[in-house]
């Protein structure tokens, strides 16, 4: 029997709610293929903030190192959002970040036929769409130095950030773009600014530098601007989507919306090394925390990213992905994707229902 | 009479067919309504770049500074794509606003009940948007300092730029907002990255400040990755958004797709005093330049807003206005537009169709 240590960070809102359906999951599907898991839960965000006054306590942080893979629930609520910024629950997800060097961040957005209504989208429009966004997600504008708020010499206020790519950080995300797209249909799009920042130029100029040693992948580029309107008027041109950290923070969530299934949607950040962090895309989303009302399926996915990307067992991912799809064809949905003929459920019987299924 | 002096910019792709077509409506309504047009043609991006080798010449400067106001149709193509960055048509455009500090972008985003088909969003979803965004147009991360591309100790290039905003900035364009949602419903929607960025904090911080000055303005903040989800899942939540230079440049791109109608939406670039600069949010298209299938609607209706907001002439600019409205509701479509049982027309026809109803 194979084993390995996953750390759970259930954080706050509706994280304990679905990181505790995955759970079950994962270990049934797990155990179907000889897997064995050893859980150890740990706090982080507000959760962390209650408990000890930080948001991502050291040992926290030691256990989701020392683990093969995390998985993560959501963090962030109203309670703390006027805490000065050091004591905000998201610093928990730039300290992961940063520390555990994630520096990939690949964000599927698919429209499941079972779903396409949901999506605001006409459905000729909706249907068929299968990306991936792949965010660099431990550098730019996000971590850049200088930045701050201070007085000038006039005496005002100025606040200042840098966006800051060194050519090393834009070709690790690049090769990781284009082995993503390699493994799927072939065609990668790297979104920038090049015709008004420096960043994006050298950006630009490194990514096509690498498109040589990958001639099996068709290499476009686009503005954010016009990414950010494409995504609306053909969202199926889109096969793989390379791009920076803020821009893939905009975009991944306006492709997430265009599936009309947050709720649906999972991620993962990889570094080169150790532990990869496994996440829905969707917030913690405190006006239906325990109530029992979320949707665990991005998270349930997400574990199904975790065995596939962070623990390379791709069959006990399989029976997990293909669980959801049976789930959904069986009708049950969460009030978030439900539609008229369906049989709405809570969170937790959505948990059962996919169990049955794995 | 009253005389204005308007300097015309067509630029390049459809840039001149649609401004022959607004300059001749605005000449119309402008006589109509006792207003005299001294029009003085001037060349900006490529077409400066091919007759005197800059994008912007001075004696185009010039020209526009003198003006009462300024009429530009689009600037850019792929001919001059590989230029250096210097040499781009697009830095006609930058030029003009830095030097004639037009700090304040407003563009409308609405959907036309007669066009609600051509957005991709269901129509119970795109019915009824009307929305303004207000977009910082010469700060930021476009003319932040330190920028550019350099060798670092280790040998390695790295590039860079700055997001910069001084108080003034913020509360400026945060007053211009104000100002905007007050003639609209009343609701101004502030979008940045303060959970991320020290200049996003700064800004929320100016914004919240002023608003006891405006207490008939209701005012929220949002995140820009939200936003970019909220613009698709509810776009009538929105009334008046105020945001920086590149927020602004991707959220305005986005919610002119939601529109469906790209070719239909002005925008009006304005300073404090000179000249303000109106344009068509579309760009130069060179794919169907010169084979008049252009929309000029856009263009009008810039000129619409330039007699509203550039010369103080709303008399006028409602003719205009319309005029576009009931031209559409003659059935008269451009191809961009066009869906069946209307009359599909070219770009002159449309000009001429508009000519007859101001
Ligand atoms: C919570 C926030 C800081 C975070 C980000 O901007 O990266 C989130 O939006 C995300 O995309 O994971
Ligand atoms: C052409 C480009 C430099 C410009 C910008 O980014 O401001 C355009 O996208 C716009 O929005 O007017």
């Amino acid at each position: 029997k194979k084993r390995f240590n996953i750390a759970l960070l259930p954080g706050d809102g509706i994280g304990p709610e679905v990181i505790s359906v995955a759970k079950n999951v994962l270990q049934q599907a797990g155990s179907l293929e000889g897997l064995e898991f050893n859980f150890q839960e740990m706090p982080v965000g507000g959760a962390a903030l209650d408990l000890v006054g930080v948001p991502l306590p050291e040992e926290s942080f030691a256990a989701a190192k020392q683990s093969d893979a995390i998985l993560l629930g959501a963090i962030g609520g109203y309670k703390w959002d006027n805490n000065e910024k050091h004591l905000r629950p998201e610093m928990a997800l730039f300290y992961l970040r940063r520390d555990l060097k994630v520096f990939a961040n690949l964000r599927p957005a698919t429209v499941l036929p079972q779903l396409v209504d949901a999506s605001t989208l006409k459905r000729e429009v909706a249907e068929g769409v299968d990306m991936m966004i792949v965010r660099e997600l431990t550098g730019g504008i996000y971590f850049g130095e200088p930045r701050g708020i201070k007085t000038n010499e006039n005496g005002e206020e100025v606040g200042f950030n840098t966006e800051f790519y060194a050519a090393h950080e834009i070709d690790r995300i690049a090769r990781v773009a284009f082995e993503t797209a390699r493994k799927r249909r072939g065609k990668l799009c790297s979104v920038d600014k090049a015709n008004v920042l420096d960043a994006s130029i050298l950006w630009r100029r490194r990514v096509t530098a690498l498109a040589s040693e990958y001639p099996d992948v068709e290499l476009t580029h686009m503005y954010v601007d016009n990414a950010a309107m494409q995504l609306i008027r053909d969202p199926k041109q889109f096969d793989t989507i390379v791009t920076n950290n803020i821009f893939g923070d905009i975009l991944s969530d306006e492709a997430s919306m265009i599936t009309g299934s947050i709720g649906m949607l999972p991620s993962a950040s990889l570094g080169v090394s150790g532990p990869g962090l496994f996440e829905p895309i969707h917030g913690s989303a405190p006006d239906i925390a325990g109530q029992d009302k979320a949707n665990p399926l991005a998270t349930v996915l997400s574990a199904a990213m975790l065995l596939k990307y962070g623990l390379g067992e791709e069959k006990a991912a399989k029976r997990i992905e293909d669980a959801v799809l049976d789930t959904l064809n069986k009708g049950f949905r969460t009030g978030d994707i439900y539609s008229p003929g369906n049989k709405l459920v809570g969170c937790k019987e959505m948990g059962e229902e996919v169990l049955k299924s794995v």
